[in-house]
């Protein structure tokens, strides 16, 4: 059994579905420290979990951001709290500024049983433009790949794309190796 | 004797014109916490230093922000990365689209001493409007208070304004009326 740290019950479903063993969802709120990486927030997160929960139980934690490249990253490890604040229009037309229009979104995935830190990342490469589509969620209407932006896309064709998918993937071949 | 964390020797200099006793610089990178208040962010700054200096010396740290009203409290604890990532410029235009154009300033000050963790903060009332004025540094040049930018005033003029001398000072308050 696998702890998942979060307080969505969809994370939870999705990855589920890349593993073999049951996952249980823990609704434990973690601190998210400020660093320019999500690998670093991850990590602290999965450590300081396993810690708090304490009763020796495996944990996962997960996090992501789109990063744009011409801002320097941003959102990045803030995606959320600039999505609640300023909105994801607002980046957009941000972004409009520069001739650069390439960002990414990341995702990374962080076990932690006591004796070691894991973590796992997927990253899907697109563009940022003015919002479209009616699908997903948060960023989902300004990031485009192949031409459509994420909320063009029905939840499977973007599913295929997730960089959480890909996140949980790598942890679920490893996870498949160990004891 | 107190230390004050923090790799910044203005700050030091500052802090120290408020308080009898000397203050000695700890260049000690505490982890930043992700949180919507500054007061949190520098209470775990303080309480981390001073456990991980470990000699029992009591501890001060200082965290300070922009709050933009119309942007939800935008950049707020994530002043410095939006200011090295999209600019001061950058939060200026976002502002622009709104009817509402004010802001404050606030900082925090934390001290903890091993048996408690106290704050004290101080805050500037002001409008964001287009960068002007050469002095200053960040975000001075967008922050109009009483018709001018803080980068249009001297230093001595802007430091009669500032929330971080008022956190020290009332830090300094009630320092003194401890043993």
């Amino acid at each position: 059994m696998i702890r998942f740290v979060t307080g969505n019950e969809n994370k939870v479903t999705e990855v589920s579905e890349h593993l073999d063993v049951p996952v249980e969802q823990f609704d434990y709120d973690y601190v998210e420290i400020q660093a320019d990486d999500i690998t670093s927030v991850a990590r602290a997160g999965a450590a300081e979990s396993y810690d708090a929960i304490g009763d020796g139980d495996a944990v996962i934690v997960e996090d992501s951001g789109l990063f744009v490249h011409a801002l320097g990253g941003f959102p990045g490890p803030y995606s959320a709290y600039v999505e609640e604040t300023i909105g994801v229009e607002a980046v957009a037309r941000l972004t409009a500024d520069h001739p650069d229009r390439t960002a990414h979104f990341e995702s990374v995935v962080a076990y932690a049983d006591g004796n070691r830190i894991k973590t796992f990342s997927g990253r899907v490469d697109g563009l940022i433009v003015p919002p479209r589509g009616d699908g997903g969620f948060g960023y989902d209407p300004i990031f485009e790949v192949d031409g459509q932006t994420l909320a063009e896309r029905t939840t499977e064709e973007k599913n295929e794309l997730s960089h959480r998918g890909q996140a949980v993937e790598r942890f679920a071949q490893w996870y498949r190796t160990q004891s």
